[in-house]
């Protein structure tokens, strides 16, 4: 019988992983020890405990100084979204990407925007809206507000040929953002724009974008009737 | 001035990282050679060479033998989403979770279902339709096929206390799932079950976990509106 030699971490990683996913260690069991993994897999035994740590802080395994290593009990399973220019992920599909800006104002934001944002009520902030167009077709609707204030380059930018989404990419710096991924209904004038009638069920990004304490900008994204957010497990 | 040490290569890499975002070094640009940025941050070469790339493997950098390291041009920012069990998710929330089995039945699917997982149309599938709860509200409905031919052990499984959702992952060997994210508009019945008005739009999870080539479970989840999935960039 020939051991596998895994030459490095994510080698090792994978095969650990593999032996979760297949129930080989279910959850809450106790796995082999460093040692003895080093001389199954036919590497080092840092390379195990580098693959092991990476593990553990995916929350798959619970690693316990002396008591050992056990497979979680509960297990989460991870899975990773690619969040591209949207002109990218248009060309992606293999379509052809069309753009147009619908509106461009400065303006004081609804209350839940300021609140979340953390600007002041009543100061005015550059709001977008345009669309993404795949092959002619609506393909998305994005409503954003820009803080001029962290990014006062925006001013002078008219958004008319190059989206909100890929310019601020380009040229504002950002430390982290939130995520939230919801279903809303379309009301009359998004449903006007993207093409469908209104009160159909549209898919829905809303980001938020900050650089340090400072929010940079706040967008929400409206995809038609029969948009699927793809990834794998 | 005393430059960062950075003893490991995760250091290097959330070091970089930062730069990238901050644009300090924005798309397309050339960074520092890995002798160069070894010195800087005070750690071996190797540590620098380990993390571009882990970076070049999620396509924030492009390496090229002799012309050096470029930011990509085109970032693709990544997001993580933890998929976990729904009593967990539930109970991570901080509230009750409660669960009713609604329905239990071997049948055969319809098209899609089958064609999808890839099992002889005119096959018998388990289908289980289940509620999850929230402190006593509705949280999802959990419309499930199971392949029976792959986990035979579910045949002798009521599904009565314990979700398919939660039975699968301790009992289900799998390698490898498609998710897709989608807004729905609920038909009567989920719309009775969710405990909403129908034609409300409801966040869609659909999952395919497969085992090799084979097609362990399909399964469709709806949440109620309001329900947002929310993650961090």
């Amino acid at each position: 019988m020939s051991a596998p030699r895994l030459n490095n971490w994510q080698a090792v990683q994978d095969e650990v992983l593999r032996r979760i996913h297949a129930r080989e260690w279910p959850p809450g069991a106790l796995i082999p020890n460093e040692a003895d993994l080093a001389v199954e897999f036919g590497c080092s035994r840092a390379t195990v405990n580098r693959a092991l740590r990476a593990l553990a802080d995916s929350g798959l395994l619970d690693r316990r100084r002396k008591a050992g290593t056990r497979v979680a009990a509960q297990p989460v399973a991870k899975a990773t979204l690619d969040i591209a220019v949207i002109r990218h992920e248009v060309e992606g599909r293999g379509q052809a990407y069309g753009y147009q800006r619908l509106s461009r104002a400065e303006a004081v934001p609804p209350a839940a925007v300021s609140g979340a944002m953390g600007t002041a009520s009543d100061r005015p902030l550059l709001h977008i809206r345009a669309l993404h167009l795949a092959d002619g077709r609506p393909y998305a609707v994005e409503d954003r507000w820009i803080n001029t204030g962290v990014v006062p380059l925006a001013r002078a930018e008219g958004f008319e040929t190059v989206s909100a989404n890929e310019w601020l990419l380009e040229h504002a710096p950002y430390t982290h953002g939130d995520i939230a991924f919801s279903a809303v209904m379309l009301g009359a004038e998004d449903a006007g724009t993207l093409d469908v009638a209104p009160a159909e069920a549209a898919f829905a990004i809303d980001r938020l974008t900050r650089d340090g304490p400072a929010a940079v900008t706040k967008v929400r994204l409206l995809f038609p009737p029969g948009y699927q957010l793809r990834t794998t497990l």
